[in-house]
């Protein structure tokens, strides 16, 4: 594995919304997990517990509770992040890219699938037993691509040209050494 | 690259404070940059933009406007991600996980540093030119480790015992199903 290989896979990972109906073999979820385990933290604080939902009633009401989630009923697995307090936002996206990274080592597409509005975010909590305090916002949903062109499904079909396609190029968002230095 | 040779690379992500002085060849920081450049967002926003710093006088600058940031002074490079808004916490998590683990693909250690208190921000967006309305909290240190114990020195020396050494175990960290439903 060079270290080009290895960036060139980072840099391959796509949101994945259309998913197979192939299941995620247990010691495969497992690994992403573990995997996910590991993630670094401020003060390596951990401020996450984890519920993994494999049952499909419980996907379908995840799914009803997100903003375009719908794909999240047709998941293998739905991940749902559950942080210490509002604060660890950072934290918890660090750990949900390095879940989608895992998975898609194993060749298993994921998306983030939020819990929106608050409220939803509180009816998701309480379809889990979550404690109140806690601060569920994210989930990531796994499943195998359902085919190629499982990677070129836009997060909102009936928004196009709304939400932009794309990266945008380094020359739009890098600086060097100043803000606006772009060179 | 087999998927379990991939998996194994995520999981050795450590945070790296003590930096060689061995540069960053440019090549190897715009790929890191391009890797990060790939970075999911909420909605496709890309809600960021970076400032890569270089400089020996601002990186000691850095250094000096973080809490236990000592170890900026002595990186080769600083990423500042400068985010949207204050709501932009959890994509600016993805964005430095996705950044770190491509450095680390070259071999390039990283850390987290964050600037700190609220004022060291300020003081951080106007050293760098940086408009006040922006969200800086978050920067992503690089460099080689100095050696082969770098990846084991603690965020904050003086506190051990406080800051807690490792990473919970999977049995305490993830339910099933259910919140607490620990198998």
């Amino acid at each position: 594995m060079t270290s080009n290989q290895t960036a060139r896979f980072l840099g391959s990972l796509r949101a994945v919304r259309h998913f197979s109906d192939r299941p995620i073999a247990d010691d495969v979820l497992r690994d992403i997990l573990e995997v996910g385990r590991r993630t670094g933290s401020s003060k390596n604080t951990q401020p996450w517990e984890i519920v993994v939902v494999r049952d499909a009633v419980t996907l379908t009401r995840l799914s009803e509770l997100g903003g375009f989630a719908g794909y999240v009923a047709t998941a293998q697995a739905d991940i749902v992040l559950v942080m210490d307090s509002a604060n660890n936002g950072f934290d918890c996206g660090r750990l949900a890219e390095r879940l989608m990274l895992a998975a898609w080592a194993h060749g298993v597409g994921s998306c983030i699938a939020s819990l929106f509005p608050d409220d939803n975010a509180r009816r998701a909590k309480e379809l889990l037993g979550i404690p109140a305090a806690r601060w569920v916002r994210q989930t990531v949903a796994l499943g195998y691509p359902a085919d190629e062109k499982a990677t070129r499904v836009a997060a909102v079909p009936r928004m196009t040209g709304v939400v932009p396609i794309g990266r945008k190029p380094l020359s739009e968002i890098v600086s060097w050494e100043r803000y606006g230095k772009r060179s």
